[in-house]
């Protein structure tokens, strides 16, 4: 396995991607390219959450495909700080919309151009985000081949196109956050989040609507694998089951699962991504198991069918 | 992750111990040590198979486990060479028993040298082998607390018991192997085996039984998980009903697991570690599942039972 961290900007150090290739062998693919799996953390657009990075990526690579960790540009940067009640925060440009979900074509970009050196399959990369980080994957999967991607890298779209996506606990309609009754952490937390994502706390209709994927999902939006808990309460589940709407409306091939209890930011919902037992489900866990299933329809492995002596 | 080749002795390239160590993160286990997963791959005591290697590491990282690969002595040392009917091969010193079980306690020492640095707990490394490797982690598991491990190590004993074993489709009695009827590709293939393993091809009855790791089961003997096929045709399932009765005779905690279908060598049993589709079983692919939950009843990680504010 090469295990490595790449800036995806020379100067700046708090977008980077984090590969996870898995070492070519002529005892197994034998040099065929296999499929990646982009990953975005959540964390509000304030950080990205070591919880949904490194054991994600492993769990994927166990799976036979590549694994990358997108960092992508957020409030905080690489900082790992707990906002803090009662501060005044300021605007930072970095981390506002589109700039976000851009990272995610760089990234797409760099997987591309070193395909050949890491045996991927360009054409079969999936995104997997979590919570904002599922936003983000959402945003890129309903904008990726619109002038807000392509004509800022100036290059045709098709390349930008993902092969498949997997969002966890995703916020999906920002009129449903707006809307949304919360305690005051709760204020406090989104306030700050859309400080991060929009520059602003306070969202204009304009804005809200470019910022809800469930609102822009069309036939070029790429198959989606959707999976929440039903107790969820910082971000509603309705989040998902809008956008499986949208999906269902636009016969985009989807999967969805809504499991009964777990609380938001599960990650995986086994021990190696917990912090504390709270964030162990072993109902909620299945989804790991589903998602397997589900994108093996896709990204099966290309495997000699019958058998090969002396392997 | 960090994953890295480091040679076991400075003066060979052979033997190597790859690591897949889990990065430390605050938001996880804070810089608590971890167990530690230390796998010998199978091949015969002729080489080290790929398949039954990184895969299998990725998937005990996933579980959040450190993860580590040992290449043992074998025949071929690190070149992949499939042995060539009608050569005749010579005597070679390097993979003679007591060898390759030495290898393992050399790996435990620098897992416990390392420790500290790593975040490994050092009393809870279990070992996992397939085939000639499961051998081998026999093997070691009834002979470390003998001279043949500490007094070539000149350490007391205890630093080189394994919390747990995890075996698939072992080898464990050498009179078994020598009584069964062989096709003579497989007669080939053990006779070149057992000058790897004993310098000779027929071997007298005090190596058969000093091979025999069913044999000399005691006390001292760690917990085991056993799993293999019965329909596997190169190593009957016997090896591993007869290490079963060894290890239930003498009280030590034990889970076997048989599957009906499935032919030798499955490694995962799925595509990650396939090189064609015939080492794909959906049913003995859920030895890994079960070998998860018994090693979470010994290995479970050290978490927070209640809720942490901001994790």
């Amino acid at each position: 396995m090469v295990s490595e961290i790449i800036k995806l900007y020379e100067d700046r150090e708090d977008v980077t991607l984090t590969t996870y290739i898995i070492k070519s062998s002529q005892q197994t693919l034998n040099g065929q390219s296999r499929p990646a799996i982009l990953i975005c953390p959540g964390g509000a657009y304030l950080s990205c959450s070591d919880r949904e990075a490194e054991p994600v990526a492993l769990r994927f690579a166990a799976m036979g495909y590549h694994a990358f960790v997108l960092r992508y540009s957020v409030y905080f940067g690489n900082e790992v700080i707990l906002p803090e009640p009662g501060v005044k925060y300021e605007q930072r440009d970095h981390s506002i919309h589109p700039n976000p979900m851009r990272d995610i074509a760089k990234a797409m970009l760099m997987i591309r151009k070193n395909a050949d050196q890491w045996h991927v399959d360009p054409e079969k990369t999936a995104l997997c985000g979590f919570s904002a980080g599922a936003h983000n994957c959402a945003m890129y999967s309903v904008y990726w081949h619109t002038p807000l991607i392509y004509a800022h890298f100036n290059i045709a779209s098709d390349v930008f196109k993902p092969a498949a996506v997997i969002l966890g606990y995703m916020l999906s309609d920002y009129y449903l956050l707006r809307d949304q009754e919360k305690s005051e952490d709760q204020k406090e937390l989104f306030d700050l989040s859309n400080l991060a994502l929009a520059g602003v706390q306070v969202l204009d209709d304009e804005t809200l609507d470019e910022l809800s994927p469930a609102l822009h999902v069309s036939d070029k939006t790429p198959p989606m694998f959707l999976w929440a808990t039903a107790k969820d309460e910082l971000v509603p589940v309705e989040h998902t089951t809008r956008m499986a709407n949208a999906l269902a409306n636009c016969n985009i091939p989807f999967e969805a699962h809504i499991f009964e209890n777990g609380k938001h930011g599960l990650s995986l919902s086994d021990q190696s991504s917990a912090y504390d037992l709270t964030q162990i489900d072993t109902d909620a866990a299945k989804w790991l198991s589903l998602a397997e299933s589900w994108l093996l329809k896709r990204f099966a492995l290309d495997l000699n069918p019958s058998f090969t002596p002396g392997r």
